[in-house]
């Protein structure tokens, strides 16, 4: 399975598209946020509820303040900005960018109302009409890999969108839903398969064509020992059976800042969940839900991924195996698009049909975001993009745990079998599982 | 001047009045809450920017749940709750009350939505209607005075909402107004005349006639030297010059707890003042607002009050010193109902006219509360209400500060010269100020 | 009972005395403190345990640079201080008197060690000899006054040093004992007699004769109405009674901010106590001992004192109260010169003998320092010693309550009627009680 | 450069030798521990100045205790805890040997004395010497490996002794020193020479003979592209060059949770480094001591090591770089041994003579631990010890970077190609510095 082929160098660039194309995309994940934000009272927009989560609000505006701060300030001449004080209040994290409001304290911001951030986006909105509009083919290759890493951004934020909102709905005592109505219990989990791997040299990262962030490149070479995969995801009964094993009390079976992080914030299940009258419950972006056993184990921290894996006698997989078994996969499954917003058991398997029959492994695309055991590094002759943009990624690389495969509140068009999502480890809140890996073949 | 009269015993219960009488007052009061919350978006009402600030919207809905609590559950027999988890979210801090949501998260709550709370409000004035509307006098009776205890309750929320509006709008790097329009500005400030008070026995506390808190009874005797008390309040001038003479960094001037709360929090200034190239501004219910020299000085903590005091060779009156100097003037000054909800410089003197003539102290009544050096405690011979209305200010004597006389954002129908207003000695948020006194005569 | 007398002027110095007998009484006192450490190894001596605790190292140096500072350094032309350095680690918190080593730090310190700090007491001692022996008769005038509060100074220090090495034995899980040998059990307490004063005008604070603290003055006159005082201190066994009767659950009972306190440390039972296999035990000077219910209560919080008292259906007495009732008894009691260094219960009353038969209040002095309900403020007309010497005292009131009476860890020579401690109202770490008192007569 | 030699199994074992040659060894490190602590007054031994360090009476008593319960406790029937409460005590973090005292309270516990602490060293040593004596060749199999992984635990501590000495010294205002005497300049610094190595396939990890931890083994494949590594390590000028430049207010040099740190905690030069009248001073085990350029760069953390190195152009190697340029050569340098104490230059390279005319890496053993960009994961295949020595290691691997080499306070028979020691990435307490490394052959 190792391949001969010449390491690519990283080139983020789009490919050579016309104006019109790229504004039919900018319209359209455009319009995909707003539509998001469209089943909330103004009062949920406002409200952080801890340094994480960001105010809807915010999130509409801070990706309108991409655009206005990457493409619009510096190549459309003629573009005033709407209220100058924005680039404040909007900007998250990028240094070289300005001066910036404190993250912690978004949710203390009341205005400019929602009206108003929506005026702010129309406002943008024109100004890369006009840019794209009126461009020629120099200043549209300038600015066409701009907007496209701006509409992966923004993307970035849909799903944060719905990953804060659930927070936000999840402390109100009253547990609002964001959407109405139930969705379809998963089918029965099967017995775990375990997927065989060769060892060997293998190339990682991205290839070269199409979008990539610059933490995916360069494409490189990693020797892998043989190892085996679990053909799908850990399930809510999985878990349970764990924590009735006592795995929360039990130190042996975890990191040792992940045990003394549990015991600190008193964990003993997962995020989300809820005991009541000896039944669990969990909260879901469509309010309370009763557990489901066949369900995949969503919202756990690294730690819990980890002392669960150790509990199994597995172990999480690195980043490459990841990569190695999902390359040649399908972006498909329960993401974004599906419409469930909260994961799904993998399809049952007969003797024939869809992923069931070859004992590939599934759901490797959309449900959660799988833990792996890999610590966010450089790879080997990483070079950040030049400017504010190589804050994106590269600043983060240190105590934080690569995520692969994207979730159900992510598009699919977002997620590539490359991508590196990361967080801490004892972070929750996003649509967080895992599944196990073992050493040999 | 000491009095011969008997102690009369405490009895907050209001003079027996009409079912009709009271319907008026109480909607008098409700309909003044609401438009104090008019101006404001719903974005506005939802925010929380520190644990002793609450949203609009809690207030809104905390001041009905208390009429709901205390008045419609136990007396309204046909009584039915809007939605029985109110109580939860709504309770402040009344334990024998019940469970209630933790006070440093109500800005998490982005429902019930702020159109929600005005239906709650109008669930309980119709509740409020029908009890007064059908209530013969027996219950009239029992009934009466707790609805009079929460109309004063929900006055003194209408001065919260104002103070805590001005915080949230002080946060936003925006600066948002409360309100439109310059204020007057304040007269020029005389020099302090130093009014004398004899020594002796004087009694101290409620006469008996009209409302007041349980914590301004009994009346009882206290003995007070002589002593002087200055005719107006500290100004912004003398602040500055305090401040210009080192006042923020000579430890001496100040009680130890004091200036370590001073180097903590970096204090250089008052609360809501700003430094902007050499000239000093600071935020109001109007928005930015440069320092005026003959204004009284406003938002200092005890702390800053006291270190004042000893720098300026004086001290703080005592709260009996206050009361002695206060109660035979009239409830009036720049209270609420001025509309300037700014504090203003006592008015200049001439050899005729208002208080300016005869010397008496002045500004007693409305634009600041009055620091006094009286730890908050209880009158020889006090007791607390029964039940949970007994938490309502007996449970608070330890570590406060008594203040006195109402504020700009105070009505003077709520206000009286035994009231007795509490702070921690590090709060700077409400409308706080103070004079000087001195002992002798 | 009131008094005609003259209000006093505040003169804290000591009668004229001559310099031998000055010189006798400062080395009995410097030789008591010693006396104390000798029992500890060096490395006991470095521990500090908290905040609030000092090592024992530190203390025998800070009374040392008390002396050094405040009388050879003015007072002493050929004084030489041995290591100019230890002005800056002896310092406590008299900032006037320059920099001073965090307070917080005192037990990273092991170097000067044990022996050189014995050294530098050599070295004091020295001075003050050589001061005093060759002392005309001005220069005495002034530095006698200025030995005698450095000798209540050091007095104090011995006080925290039993206080400070009991808390420093308690954290050590082999819980060390500073003294061998059992004391001897209390008698059984008798049932509480609630002693009679009548009310009217007194003069509290200290009269003029013999030395006192600023705070204890000026004498002034304070109006009392008639009170109850019970005869002798609350005893452990009346202590579970509250605990069985559910006080640490029941927020009714509580300050507000006592509740909070409590449940945030998970207060249950006082600092000291331990609950082992269903018996209650507290750790001693002598050791770890099971608990004796007629023994006086020792090391509660204002907090848990105030929570008794409701629940009691009694209050705390106020610091006048407590002085009126022990002006005319005689300082004596279980102080530290009876060796016992533990609290012992009242004795027991015949019809004749001691205090018990007249039914005055017993235990006055000595046992537990007692707390009163007085939040720890200025007499009127006080006015703070000149220079740093007036940090003494003055700039700590603020969020403290005042106690009386002295404990058994306090030398009987250094208490009187007047004498006020004060601490903030979550310390236990003292040895402290208290009596109930009520209103009427 | 790349092997063909088959990977080997992890074998921590030491090689059959004989108990004479095992007490031997056992003897001198024990005998090497106590000189350490020889210069120490018992007031030293006491304290603790953070949470990461411990005091050197716990270090001598905690070594000891790793003796008792890994090797007396299970293999010697005959023995008897000298205490039974050490156990509580003076356990580290292993968990599974049952409970601990808290490890940020060590400096709290002045009891055992350090007498009665070399008492229970010495009741241990008995013990081990019983053990051995009367060993027949079966338990000597199963207790030498158990030694020899004590041994080099004890040897760990012997360097966090003088770690953890140097913090408590650093943090008194005397600034006393460890030991006497100046030591000797460094050399000049050469230019920093880039030595070349190829890419490919490499071994990585402990090849079999002679000890290793857990976390070295196993050996596996790593591929790494062609790098060049500095050819010594970064010196204080260059280092000061960096700070002159901006280095600690240019947050695009920084990683973003490094920049963060370093304003939080005020960081403006590395650790240790003092500032007076315009001169530089770093503190020492020999006391103050003005700061040489020539000298390696110590006690910086990952964040300022990677911070230097962008802003130098360059990187740090990875732990597989520097074990390929490190294997090949002796274990030697600047390291405990030498009895300096502290970093040294490299030796001036002329055209002959040590490692300086032949263009090879310098100072990779002794001197400073190097930081890596490693994060510290666990080797494919990885699997840690049975039972509590399970723990020794394998438990930290989340948010920590790996460092190589030994320090100038390392034993160099404690040191090896494959060691990996690791420390969280703000950590600056050890005697840390690093090298440059490069894309590129």
């Amino acid at each position: 399975m190792t391949s001969d082929a010449t390491l690519t160098p990283r080139t983020p660039s789009p490919a050579a598209v016309g104006a019109t194309e790229i504004l039919g995309r900018y319209r359209a994940v455009r319009a995909a946020t707003e539509r998001i934000a469209a089943p909330l009272a103004p009062e949920d927009c406002v409200v952080q509820t801890m340094a994480d989560v960001s105010p809807t609000k915010w999130h509409l505006a801070h990706v309108s303040w991409f655009f206005e701060t990457f493409v619009l300030e510096p190549h459309l001449a003629a573009y005033r900005p709407l209220d100058s004080r924005y680039a404040y209040l909007f900007n998250s994290y990028y240094v070289q960018a300005g001066e910036r409001h404190c993250r912690d304290r978004r949710g203390y911001i009341s205005r400019p109302t929602l009206e108003e951030i929506y005026a702010y986006r129309a406002h943008v909105d024109e100004g890369i009409s006009e840019l794209l509009e009126g461009a020629s083919e120099g200043p549209l290759t300038v600015c066409a890999p701009l907007i496209e890493i701006g509409l992966h951004h923004e993307q970035q934020h849909q799903e944060l969108m719905l990953t804060d909102i659930k927070h936000v709905f999840s402390v109100n005592p009253l547990r609002p839903a964001y959407r109405d109505g139930p969705v379809d219990p998963s089918p029965p989990a099967r017995t775990v398969a375990w997927v065989p791997f060769e060892g060997g040299l293998y190339e990682i990262g991205h290839q070269g064509d199409g979008f990539a962030y610059d933490n995916e490149t360069p494409r490189h070479r990693h020797y892998l020992e043989p190892f085996l995969l679990a053909d799908r995801l850990v399930t809510n009964g999985e878990y349970l059976a764990f924590m009735e094993d006592g795995g929360y009390e039990r130190a042996e079976l975890w990191l040792s800042e992940g045990f003394a992080t549990a015991q600190e914030r008193s964990w003993s299940e997962p995020f989300y969940w809820e005991e009541r009258d000896g039944r669990w419950w969990l909260f879901s972006l469509g309010g309370m839900r009763e557990l489901e056993e066949h369900e995949p184990l969503c919202h756990v921290s690294y730690f819990e991924a980890d002392a669960f894996a150790r509990w199994a006698g597995a172990r999480l997989p690195t980043e490459e195996e990841w990569e190695v078994a999902a390359r040649d996969l399908p972006v498909s499954g329960n993401t974004f698009e599906t419409g469930r917003l909260h994961p799904m058991g993998a399809a049952g398997a007969g003797p024939a049909g869809g992923q069931g029959d070859d004992q590939g492994p599934r759901q490797l695309y959309g449900d959660v975001w799988e833990w792996t055991r890999s610590q966010y590094s450089p790879y080997p002759g990483y070079s950040p993009l030049p400017g504010a943009l190589g804050e994106y990624n590269g600043k983060f690389m240190c105590n934080q745990f690569v995520l692969r495969g994207g979730s159900c509140v992510t598009s699919a068009s977002h997620i590539r079998p490359t991508y590196r999502n990361f967080f801490v480890p004892d972070a929750t809140w996003q649509f967080m599982g895992f599944r196990l890996a073992r050493d040999g073949g």
